[in-house]
């Protein structure tokens, strides 16, 4: 667990560190310094230009190091090789993946290609007996889903996947808050995720490789936030769905949906995912006894806290560093994270997605069992 | 209209005029003081919390006076006449009621009682030749609404509905704001309207008298919110009810509805009433230029309006205040209100409020004509 206390002896370190500093060959600060634990040798799958922000982050990483990239697009990787002190021995393409099996440097392969070939990518990877760390959506629907999980679990690696928020230490705070009743008994959450999307040619305007629209990117950030904030998995969803551009948003790619949630406790989420607006990014939750939000609650930048008794401060790292140093925990160490990220968390994630947009097809509430 | 001019003069005037004050026999501050226009007369019917809530409140009315009541209760009578300067011949009970049609001393019958009886007493009011102003819901259903509407017209007296957010000056200047484009083409209004009720025996816990639950009372606020805030009527709606105690919210009084409503400019709204949270009172609207967010929102005390241009900042005057001066122009002077506050308002409320109910009997989204 990333506690307040680890964050400020993590800066304190830092600071005490500089004038001490032992530089890599790319002028950045020695990996692992002060840390002599083991370190999680990450190979990123799919360089865009979410890769690039992982690979970014995990330079600040003290358990984490990147050490190898898979493209299918070759042309990319002599950059990468140069851009991150990448041996050529750890580059791979989209043909010759499978003879990861043979490399014993890369500890884990992070997924983060369009969401269409994440199950193929990571059963290969599971197959090559590689722990898989893959992007959110994990899948397309519950059932890739359910294949991924069967596939780790039979060649015995782990699968995670990218669930940045879950280390987030606002976001932990108020998990950790719920937890001790100082919300009381929860009642609602509020969940507004999205933005106005650019390039109407990028993969995730493209069914075909995004498998959906909105809720298949920024949407799934709502349904993950309520339960990770009300502690419990929905028993119904609702939802709704509005275009006002189908030029931009063509069949099969939802630019709004307007989603409802029951939890069995009887609470209760509203949630808005949409690829059509921008000013939105906010998490509320009610309780009895108090409430909480987070605005913004999931943009890279800081997320800022705060509930009945004030406003939280913890200072901003880039949450892929975070996420990459606690997930060499679980793998390596087998920690148990607060919020789990593992592949039946993600599995779950897809079976409401799969209910939301029966939901939206049908125009009736469906029950959920997960 | 209320600019925030016309505050800043009436507070300036209130500031100079302390010296000079002219006291009357209450003790209050002369009625209509440095105000030589016409004055409202207006007569309470139902003397619950509301009723003494709007009387306190004319207290500083410049064009309107309380100078009668009616009760159900006649023993309140007497203590209303001495604590507002009642004369004996202006009060009334639901007996003698439909003489007023005889008494010149009152303009107008403001029915702040049970919703049930709203219907019937703003008939009676029209029948005895007295403008109406009824607070919201203006009735049970569109049905009764209509009736009360088409009875107003047909005796040619005003049917007012006690929107008293109508004319809250922050929620002014975000309409004006948005009539000025401000805030771009709109998408998205969140409105979350609720509170933890008390006693479970009052009349809006009974369903003959309150004609439903939280929705016939504060979720109102959100349907009316919706439709004020992004400037359309909806012609759709979605809900979906969730009861976690049905001994204090008996069959037929709602706890809590979530309800989403699509308009035809393609904005959508996502709405919450409760009866079962605190911590709410917030509007939120998107468009492509900007945001606006009101919180609290429709709280008796001072509202807080936010922009994307920063925080907005008018003095607080009690609404009811305001609300009672601002129809003494509508009825006296034919002033036409920035945001509609007649009975066909009234009666927009409640046809959205029959589809509510009928999308929660019926688990599926609804078509709205207004």
């Amino acid at each position: 667990m990333q506690t307040r206390r680890n964050f400020i002896e993590k800066l304190s370190l830092s600071a005490l560190a500089v004038p001490f500093l032992q530089l890599d060959s790319w002028g950045q600060p020695k990996h692992g310094l002060f840390y002599e634990g083991p370190v999680l040798r990450v190979a990123l799958m799919g360089l865009g230009s979410y890769a690039t922000r992982v690979a970014d982050a995990m330079k600040d990483c003290k358990k984490a190091k990147l050490v190898g990239a898979i493209s299918g697009t070759p042309s990319k990787l002599p950059n990468w090789q140069k851009k991150y002190n990448i041996p050529a021995s750890n580059c791979y393409n989209y043909s010759n993946f499978d003879d990861i099996k043979n490399n014993k440097d890369i500890d884990v392969v992070y997924v983060t290609t369009p969401n269409a070939i994440h199950h193929n990518n990571v059963i290969r990877a599971a197959a090559a007996g590689k722990h898989v760390i893959c992007e959110k959506p994990m899948a397309l629907n519950g059932k890739e889903g359910q294949e991924m999980v069967d596939a780790c679990r039979k060649a015995g690696v782990k699968l995670l996947v990218g669930y940045r928020m879950h280390f987030e230490p606002n976001t932990l705070e108020i998990i950790k808050m719920r937890g001790n009743g100082e919300f009381g008994k929860l009642r609602f959450f509020n969940g507004l995720s999205g933005f106005r999307i650019g390039d109407p040619n990028q993969w995730r305007l493209n069914k075909e490789l995004a498998g959906g629209g909105s809720l298949m990117d920024i949407g799934i950030y709502s349904i993950n936030g309520a339960r990770y904030m009300l502690g419990e998995d929905p028993i119904w969803v609702a939802a709704h769905e509005t275009k006002t551009d189908p030029v931009k948003f063509k069949a099969g790619v939802d630019e709004t949906i307007q989603f409802e949630m029951g939890f069995p406790s009887g609470a209760v989420a509203s949630c808005l995912s949409t690829y059509n607006m921008n000013y939105l990014d906010r998490f509320y939750m009610v309780g009895d006894k108090g409430f909480a939000f987070l605005q913004p609650a999931t943009g890279y930048g800081p997320i800022k806290g705060h509930t009945h008794k004030g406003e939280l401060s913890f200072p901003h790292i880039a949450h892929q560093t975070i996420q990459m140093d606690e997930m060499a925990g679980i793998i390596l160490e087998n920690k148990n994270p607060i919020v789990a990220v593992d592949g039946n968390e993600g599995l779950k994630d897809l079976k409401i997605i799969d209910a939301i947009y029966k939901a939206v097809g049908t125009n009736s509430k469906v029950e959920v069992s997960l």
